[in-house]
């Protein structure tokens, strides 16, 4: 199939055009590419061949100074970038700068400034809450309905799709054991998330409005957030996960622009706390703050879950004001998660903690039973969203597979 | 008093020499330079004048290229800094690119990758547990004397000595109040810590030993994580501190080498708890791990505590142990805070909210009572440590202005 004769059902057509980083077959330079189909599109090149403005925010080695250019200028390139992959006389020029997608490297599409993990799903905090509260009155913190709770994460342990997760060691303790142990974990999980992309960066003193939340942020990606559940339980009383999610986070190698997802815009579940004003989303006024993105969770290929991201409580626009309120700057290429994706049913749960309910109901595998991850299991996210006239803008997948620790 | 005759007493005599980075009067340009009395060496001219082969480490604007050249080159730029300004022959060559350190402005000094924060006092952890849990059995949570807890903070708001503090915002709730309210932080507060800075680098997957702690820390710094305990009050369960703290953690401008801190290396206080392998520092090998840093704590320049380092239970050779243990990786540039150090005694506590027991006590300043800051009020940390022959190697200081929020 010639790449630019795409079937409007394909979940890469010239709706879609997310960004990533490759290196061409037998090159080791990297640069900025746009997938289109099972192709990777060499943006750079192509602009430098046509004499594009662009060719300095895309003949580069990583998405970076693309994020920092702009809400306008981030439109006035996708825009140029649809013409040349639609218009026939663009096509003919661009042509030679398209690479089958499996022939290339992809590469992780952005240098990370700061993570932020969130913690947004009310089905996911409360079905951690009853797995590890169950006598509590209140399913969730007293907090929870207030304000979007999140904590700071490793930037430099964000790796590609594809990039082999050594499972790690650290220590354990369970409540009956006389002293901690040390070991390779033995409750390896992890967390389905969403994961958004800053590009404008804002000064310190400067909290970003809702209603700006879409000059601040580029577009989004998924994301992988592994979480050793018995390092974490032992470690994180009284300031927070650390070792437990610090070893390894996954990214997809696409970042999908907003711009392509604004037919995936819905309105966030009825909102059941009154909100302080510079979270209130409620007014008639507001963006919608959410997305429909339709996410798959799978298993050496089995599909366990398929968390509807459209039922988060806190909306990414929620997430970026609360994360700035206190003044706190942002930099281009800031990172912040969702917080695991959940949905209400059992069959939408984003996590191996929740879907096997702290291990009690093993998952039923054609390969075997699974309570947590073994080495050698490979974990697929992926995602669709709608796009215009019924077709599917495809948000790529983030694949990764758990590696046991080298003996000596 | 000329620059290269000083007093044996002076804290920045050829003994010391930090590194930091500054522009020169009248310039724009950041160039990295090293502290001599009270002027600072422009370092990155002096070696081009010298013909040095470390000019391509020093004519920078950060201090990364050096800190990521490793230990060898630290040690062999380090001896070169030291001939340059005691030999006679070379002081005539460098003498042109002194500057008064009055004259310059001082930046900050590296490009902070990922920032982590330890909580490893146990004379703060104890304070902390008997303000908030005056029930509890014990004042320590049960992994604090097994592990150095901590989390990773914000370092895109990382900032110089000098720069304004602007009080945060952000919601706050009393266990009375029926809900949150919104406004400006009414307890912001201090933490008095020391901050160490990674050079060489560890790929993922590759944890570092105790003993290995010399060939990736560089050196250390004086550092204020500043905190909002209002906003932290509320936030922090569970998953830790957020913006209660995102919003600033300033630094101070010089950066001492662990070389020139020989003389200050003490044991740390005697281990209570049999340790894990990778944390045991007890053996006959073991390198004593501790420094002996005098620090010093004032509000408008009044002293109002002096906490001895040597005192930290958790010594930053364990911290980093600890860090990279689950294989998490290190980055040129990483960061990671000692924890409020606090010593056994009242006036050697490193917090406004152990020196005023959660607001009960307040202080009584020259310019009247304090429990937390008030607006204008300036704090400084600075310190120093124990030299060769009796002399004193300065660590400089970090000071900081808190600003009210400017009227929308």
């Amino acid at each position: 199939m010639p790449p630019f004769d795409l079937p409007e059902s394909d979940p890469f057509s010239p709706h879609n055009l997310p960004y990533g980083v490759f290196s061409a077959p037998g090159a080791t330079d990297r640069t900025v590419g746009v997938r289109l189909g099972d192709h990777v599109l060499d943006a750079g090149a192509a602009a430098l061949a046509l004499g594009s403005p662009y060719a300095s925010l895309l003949a580069r080695p990583c998405l970076n100074p693309l994020l920092a250019a702009g809400r306008t200028t981030w439109s006035d390139v996708r825009r140029a970038l649809t013409a040349w992959v639609t218009v026939p006389a663009h096509q003919s020029t661009v042509a030679e700068f398209l690479h089958p997608l499996s022939s290339v490297t992809l590469h992780l599409p952005f240098e990370v400034a700061d993570y932020v993990d969130f913690y947004s799903s009310e089905h996911h905090a409360r079905n951690v809450g009853r797995i590890f509260r169950p006598d509590a009155a209140d399913s969730l913190t007293p907090n929870w309905k207030h304000l979007p709770i999140g904590y700071h994460g490793r930037s430099g342990t964000v790796v590609v799709s594809g990039t082999d997760v050594v499972r790690p060691s650290g220590q354990r303790k369970a409540p009956t054991d006389p002293a901690p142990v040390f070991g390779p974990s033995v409750r390896l999980d992890i967390e389905a998330e969403v994961g958004f992309v800053v590009g404008t960066p804002s000064p310190m003193g400067s909290p970003v409005a809702l209603a700006d939340f879409r000059d601040h942020v580029f577009g989004l990606c998924l994301l992988n957030d592994w979480s050793a559940r018995d390092i974490q339980a032992w470690e994180y009383v009284p300031l927070g996960p650390f070792l437990g999610k610090s070893f390894a986070t996954s990214v997809s190698a696409w970042v999908t622009p907003l711009d392509a997802l604004e037919e995936a815009r819905v309105a966030p579940p009825e909102r059941t706390h009154e909100l302080l004003p510079y979270l209130d989303d409620t007014g008639a006024d507001a963006e919608p703050g959410g997305y429909d993105l339709r996410i798959s969770v799978a298993v050496n290929g089995h599909v366990v879950s398929e968390p509807p991201f459209s039922s988060m409580y806190w909306t990414a626009a929620q997430q970026l004001a609360h994360l700035t309120v206190n003044g706190a700057s942002l930099r281009t290429g800031d990172l912040y998660g969702s917080g695991t994706v959940s949905g209400p049913a059992e069959r939408e749960r984003g996590s191996l903690l929740e879907l096997t309910w702290n291990g009690r109901d093993a998952l039923e595998l054609p390969d075997g039973k699974r309570t947590f991850l073994e080495d050698g299991d490979v974990v697929t996210l992926s995602a669709w969203a709608p796009g215009p006239d019924g077709v599917r803008v495809g948000l790529g997948e983030v694949a990764g597979r758990i590696v046991g620790q080298a003996l000596g």
